[in-house]
């Protein structure tokens, strides 16, 4: 990404007659109504993370970028969130410094809240229960940042893939019982207001497929797979107990304030699927 | 669909042994945790709705349907939700009654709270502006249904397609504007406390793409191609004026006690979409 | 749907002023370039088919229309497709007339060649193996219709939710073994030149899932999952068998000349899927 | 991703007993049915690839890779595939050396023929028109390698996002035009028999979207936009013409043997899309 020195962030750029263009969104609105939320959606942008080990990963991200627009303004420069966007894909680190790029964000478009949402596969290599054979897995996850006057609020979504075996199913049958692929979804308010260690993508992952019947790996060998197999079978859980211990989990972690779970089990024996949801201490509104 | 005469909902169906099988979701649970939401998702039924022409539309529904489970039950019992479904699905009509299904679905579950999600897309026959030749068009909406208690809350929801030709660029240009498909998409809270006209889809629909630059139409010869355009480039509008006007149509629709609005327009320059959100009175954790 | 009867199909309505508006896609184009498919796509679209038990089902069904255009023809008259379409959602019910629809749409845009795409959720009464009771089910399918001059080919395309347990994982293991969710997905050619009993998708759906591990229900009481669970251990099969015990059943079908497969299961160990795909005497062109 | 050297590849790793764990994917099949493509999709790693300026980029890449299977094997080892793929992903960078990704792939899984499917986000930095400012635009790309034999095969696929403005609307209309956001989709069979320069992505890329009425950029200024609003407007296309300009451009690139092309327009004036499809000696077999 180059950014011409002569014209940053200019959007009063003059055409090729060297006339000025007029600023249609910089003009009066009369309609009374103040936004809560203006700006861009579906931009693709390849993101730097720290990562658990302190190295960076680069994502290809997904983000969303927006802020407040006063009754009295026409409309929003949407072109400041893609060149601040830019930048950062170019020149920096996202992780504890997400205040600063909100306050950045803010600031360019002189606004009073702004709020930046990340969607990204983040890999992490994952090592087998017995073989110890490791390969890469790609996690869905979310990073919300938001501002509001100088109130800084952040959340962190993670989808983990894992597996659940039916109690019921195996408490009724003579031999076997029906297991499938599952997601416990989590969406973590990050506490900003007290010291703690840092929360981490690696170990809400980690600490979530726990609460399964048995994680999910992306390289198995036969040793692998009788260790899997066995441990589903022995630790049989409904979506509920799933959803249960994980909300046990996350009560204990510190630095979440408050947290909204889901998990979805891909039924065996159906189309459909079951699924559980349950939040502690969320607002939906910050969603 | 046939239920059997001999076993409505009975879970505790006995086995080709005549034995009885074991109910373990049924069991006590003791980690002390009530969960919100506990049901099933992605259940495909086909489901009939009330226009407002008074006739009945099948629509394909995808469904979600979740009751609340006391911290001392293991589990929920899912198939009496698929059973309430496809009795409904074949012989009823859903409207009005939808406190009826809620009350039922309560009752087979033996919830304190329920609540019912439908997913369609409803079709409703659009007439070209001039030619006024017809054709049915679908339009993806929602129904949310919930009770807790005895209090019950309805949400309607509807994506309208439109289109909005940029203000910005028709000012700076020496001819031409570009425009581009658009979504309106609104969350409706009904009033179920107060005696008013029902609240139709037909007629929600109908005031939403008024707010756009163009509705857009599933069959147009060229008189109405050439209105189209002309409307569109004389109703220049940025996402942020069509939300507005949403805003001041929500806001006077009897019935609608508040919303939440989202419009994305997918820009004719970018790749990605410029997009706009904003809510009245509105509750977030009603999703 | 309505017609106004004065202007059935006519592209050249006048405009408000009385005047002929110009037919640009009659034009003449130079390039010599002969285009093979050319329409209309992601129409959405109510369509009636009819039912191996005789009576009609309305689908919500989205639809790909495209005829061939000549070199010298600058464009198609893509209005045309739409009004057809809509003609036959209100009139019509779809089934062996396919050959008429596609004889119509060629006339109507006076080409060569004319393909009609339907893709949508169809559903049957699912009845359980023990309770026997019973619920709908959605199964996504497609139609294609192609008509070359005057010969005339048919597909008819698939997806049958099913499980499959895996023989490896019950070998090894000391108790239990992993399954899942798995589709297959079927497209197979009509045989439109010999006399024998009419395809139907009930026969299509339930013989190829009898080739997994088991079926999957949308309703199963406590005696079906256990019927279920142990159907499920005592018939383990890999993709691969199941894909091989399709084509046996396929290659037995009265009606289809040839056919392509595919399966794919969602791994319980995995986060990505377990896929075979095999095809017998097609032609990929088709597609 | 490390891969432990004492059990590279062994698929049969003794379990924790010292036992040897059956190998039932080597078990013989009596059914006679050779398969032509098992093996695993949706496999996520992130994989570097050789830019057109030298420097690798590594992309977030969703993975299916297969072989072909024999009447008499009734399974296959599909762990190779993700170790072979994680191994590449951590060493090596993709490029001229697909083909020694396909041989080693034939060798690890004893098969006759094998094939790799890459899709995932390609970034390539866009520069505005007027203004230079640049920031990244994700292409979405695949890239398909086969080898049968020693005979070996590469697709490579690209969706190249541009807008197309409308000659119909523009001619009948007394000021403004409709446009829209369309794809074209191209699948390229890379000529591997003949000597010629690489085929670049970027150069694809940039090829066909001068065939549209204009490109898409991520960042525009006031004075790119009145650029890019006049260059729609002075040069209205069909996607009819949009995908005649693109075969004549791909018929004069060389090292590209023959390709299939489509071109799909969301249309602001409809909610469905315009869709136009052209292949030129294109086997589609190979897809």
């Amino acid at each position: 990404m180059s950014l011409l020195p002569a014209m940053p962030d200019c959007e009063n750029t003059p055409n090729q007659q060297g006339l000025s263009l007029e600023d249609v969104q910089g003009k009066q609105d009369t309609r009374g109504i103040s936004l809560q939320r203006v700006g861009v959606s579906q931009v693709e942008m390849p993101i730097r993370l720290v990562q658990k080990n302190g190295q960076p990963q680069t994502v290809a991200a997904t983000a969303k970028m927006s802020v407040d627009l006063p009754a009295h303004e026409k409309g929003t420069h949407m072109s400041r969130f893609i060149i601040q966007l830019a930048q950062w894909s170019e020149e920096k680190v996202l992780s504890l410094n997400i205040a600063e790029f909100l306050t950045e964000m803010k600031a360019r478009l002189k606004a009073h809240s702004a709020q930046l949402d990340l969607t990204f596969k983040y890999f992490i290599n994952r090592q087998a229960p017995v073989s110890a054979m490791s390969a890469p897995m790609g996690y869905l996850c979310q990073i919300r940042g938001r501002i509001e006057g100088e109130q800084i609020s952040i959340l962190m979504g993670v989808t983990v893939p894992c597996s659940t075996l039916c109690p019921c199913s195996k408490a009724i049958s003579d031999f076997g019982a029906h297991n499938q692929r599952a997601e416990i979804r989590a969406t973590l308010q990050l506490d900003t207001a007290h010291s703690h260690p840092m929360v981490w993508l690696e170990d809400i992952i980690a600490g979530l497929e726990e609460t399964a019947s048995c994680p999910v790996f992306p390289l198995l060998k036969r040793a692998d797979e009788k260790w899997v197999t066995e441990r589903q079978y022995t630790n049989a859980k409904f979506v509920e107990d799933v959803i249960r211990d994980a909300t046990l989990m996350l009560r204990q972690t510190q630095g979440v304030s408050c947290f909204s779970l889901e998990v979805e089990a891909l039924e065996s024996i159906h189309a459909h699927n079951a699924w559980v949801a349950h939040a502690e201490n969320f607002d939906a509104n910050l969603l």
